[in-house]
């Protein structure tokens, strides 16, 4: 049995002198890229509005420092001291296994930064950093025609970094491999086909079977109190509040300067109170992921996440499978009802735990209901492929856009701002992304496989109110490895099962089919 | 007749491709700075506290990439194609006055930038931002000895930077001719000697005469309301909040990122009404200096402050010229009774002018009166000297601290809190600093009698409420200039005199003659 190792904790090692020089090296850079993030964050909280021309010039500049520090001749060498660039064979003896986990991980990183021009990357971020202002514009204003040429241009800039990082079959399995290492479009075609038709299948039951009324979920639900019942849970989470704080912005998101430094935001609606109970929770989990690296690896893939899809695992974990659930909802409904006694003095848990999880087409990504989601990114990633592929033009998003939603999702957008500009990723460049929240799902149902296992009384526990277990197991069975194992390796390792997106159809359909009474999942 | 420039409104000059060149490599140097002055900034607004260790060393890595940039082969062969780094004689024809100008200062700069290892700088950055952390706990503790080592080091890494950057007479010259260039020791023994005979006499005077009652100033003074008042005043100054914003720290700073974002913070003490005033027209009074540059300069000298003396001659502007006159208040005190109706309203504007001036030995710096506040400042410039001279030592600073201050203003601190740890510069490394205090006094004043003479009916105008054409002649006979003319020469240029500290003396003696009935400046 591995020990529990709260962060922070581990002893410092001793290393070699090339080794050390590396990590030096490394860890420069991950200070540089903490920066950026800091950039990121304050872009989207507190930056004066007029300063944004000014920060995508910071942006640029520093994202030009990064890639020159990571391609540097220097590095270069550091790094092929210890480890054969070409072949991957490493170079040195009386290593331990996470330092050559690590040392694979370090030339991943290289090659796939050193086919990139500095001119390029600086592009790329000053392109971004604009773009990001001139969606937030053309989100609020409806016009989808402010944002077309630069999100054209950042396509345009995405096909030319798949060309430079290369491909077998199609650009868009360069990009995705940045988000889900070794993932291949293909196979994520293969993985949303299925998963298309198994949930395809469970909503139409569903949609049979009688609606439930959640409108009590909605109402005056006060800003501030609101915010104050964030911090409870963020509490119980075991989110520590002098490494990390929580504001407000337009899209939730969360970022990460240091296992010390921790930020999410949230959004709030005064006029429901489920949006931002699941934000904090999912932003919460990507915290505790980034809190739980060992502080002493800074700068090393040790204290890095293994993939997008892995730290969407633990949002998504958070979110869902404990957010959502009866028994974490046992305990925290009388909470809650504390915060907001006049709207849910009457409310019973059933009647609560069903509502929050009701079935209900959404335009919104972020919004949408567990079983519904998947669908919203299947159709990205089908939208993401075409437009890499050079198969959909920038012009076409919104019919395409509107046509998808219609057919997989039921329901039509009536504009651009709850359509194609709903989401922040392209503004960003993130192209390959979206697959990864559903990767994410898939991950963390298999994870919970074992937790189950582990913690045969975990419903018990969280109906206690006690999450500290939850955050302990994930700290000692995901968090703490940082990218010493792959996906598959990690995933094998926790549940002694090879991965597979059976636990999450299984977990739908289980769940949904008791809320909506289905007849044993026929 | 020059004409009034708003920021912004220039238009794009056409340069040489050397002068480009140069151009485009200070303005990432310059973008570079900008993010570490955000890494300042949240540091002191919203960084979580376990966040400070990857703060200093973000701040370590940023200021060794500065320092590298700035000092670059690439650099000087950009900057030697146009000026001689030698001897200063510009090489090339054809320039305007202010290009030729800011090649001067280009120069300088480089000059004091590549004296200094890289090592030295990351250290300094390092050690620097550790110390902040520490001061900011002893100082809560009332623990010197906290402090103590890292001043220590700090002290140690500043005469190695005199060192570095060479002096004639005392190693304290090198320093502080970082914060005011060409300013010497000696000089500013000179002026204090001055300043020091004529305010003790002038302090003589006020505490034979009756004292003022300022009580009403303090009392419950709401936190929320003040903060609204603080955005009434900002507003009225001309502060743009679209350009820059307002927050809450435990020391007021102001911290500019670029003409385009400027950010202040201010301090709120719930029992008094006037400590937030003074902090936010001080530090707004900063904010305007750098909004006024004009943006399509950004990254030359053109853009920048003269230096650290002329940026407080703006604040002090503000916060005294204005916002302790009466006229100002004429206005303003029917404004601030709305805000705080109940202490306020018997209170006529003779009591509450003379309430805002009162004369008062106060132990803190930044809560001193206009008179006694440069007793403040001459006897840190005392001790900085010693400290960096070798003949005081740290062990030693909290005697001599409250021996000065019983000796000089006459009270002596009941703890270290109160006394030599009450100020954030020395934990920043600024020694050299302190000084610009009152030079800026003494600048604002002299380029007041200027502003006196262009706007013979300003009592007049403030009392109408309107702040804008202060702002509108600042920007035109001081911000849009940058750094093209050194502090004698924009002193000359702006009033047809040389400078001199008699308007300051002539000011303060005038004004509290008047406000304690002394005999005609007898």
């Amino acid at each position: 049995m591995s020990q529990i190792i709260q962060p922070g904790e581990r002893e410092m090692e001793e290393y070699s002198e090339e080794y050390q020089n590396l990590f030096n090296k490394s860890r420069n850079v991950s200070a540089l890229s903490s920066i950026s993030q800091l950039l990121d964050w304050d872009q989207e909280t507190y930056m004066p509005s007029d300063g944004a021309n000014a920060r995508s010039e910071q942006q640029k500049v520093i994202a030009g420092v990064i890639h020159r520090e990571r391609t540097s001749p220097e590095f270069k060498r550091a790094l092929e001291g210890l480890i054969d660039i070409e072949s991957g064979t490493i170079l040195v003896e009386n290593l331990s296994e996470p330092q050559k986990a690590a040392l694979k991980m370090w030339r991943r990183d290289y090659i796939n930064e050193i086919v990139l021009p500095s001119e390029f990357v600086e592009e790329f971020a000053q392109v971004t950093s604009q773009a990001l202002s001139v969606w937030r514009k053309a989100k609020k204003k409806n016009a989808f025609e402010l944002f077309a040429p630069f999100l054209d241009k950042i396509i345009q800039l995405s096909q030319k970094k798949a060309d430079f990082l290369g491909y077998k079959d199609h650009p868009y399995d360069a990009l995705l491999d940045l988000y889900e290492p070794e993932m291949t479009t293909k196979e994520v075609e293969k993985i949303f086909a299925d998963l298309e038709a198994s949930i395809t299948t469970l909503l139409k039951k569903i949609s049979a079977a009688p609606q439930i009324d959640d409108s009590f979920l909605f109402g005056e639900y006060d800003h501030k109190t609101q915010l104050e019942f964030s911090l409870v849970l963020l509490n119980a989470m075991g989110f520590n509040r002098s490494r990390g704080r929580l504001d407000i912005s337009t899209h939730p998101f969360s970022s990460s300067l240091h296992p010390t430094d921790n930020r999410i935001t949230t959004r709030i609606h005064p006029t429901g109170v489920m949006s931002n109970i699941a934000s904090v929770m999912h932003e919460g989990g990507h915290a505790l992921y980034e809190m739980g690296f060992p502080v002493e690896q800074f700068g090393t893939p040790l204290a890095q996440a293994i993939s997008y899809g892995m730290h969407e695992s633990q949002s998504r974990w958070w979110e869902t499978r404990i957010g959502k659930s009866k028994p974490f909802w046992q305990y925290f409904l009388p909470v809650l009802k504390k915060y907001f006694p006049e709207i849910l003095h009457t409310i019973d848990l059933d009647t609560f735990y069903k509502a929050i999880n009701k079935v209900q087409a959404s335009l919104i990504r972020v919004e949408a209901d567990e079983v519904s989601y998947p669908l919203h990114i299947i159709m990205r990633f089908q939208m993401e492929k075409d437009l890499i592929g050079g198969t959909l033009a920038v012009r076409d998003i919104p019919d395409v856009w509107n046509e998808k939603m219609t057919k997989l999702i039921g329901i039509t957008p009536q504009n651009n701002s709850e359509g194609c500009l709903q989401d922040i990723h392209w503004s960003l460049g993130s192209f390959g992304y979206f697959p990864s929240y559903s990767l994410g799902n898939i991950y963390a149902s298999h994870l919970f496989t074992a937790f189950e296992k582990a913690q045969p009384d975990w419903e018990a526990q969280l109906a206690s109110g006690d999450l500290s277990f939850v955050k302990s197991w994930l700290n000692e069975n995901v968090h703490q490895y940082g990218r010493q194992y792959t996906i598959p390796e990690l995933m094998q390792k926790v549940t002694n099962q090879p991965l597979s997106a059976n636990a999450y159809v299984e977990y739908l359909t289980s769940k949904f089919g008791k809320i909506y009474g289905l007849d044993d999942n026929s």
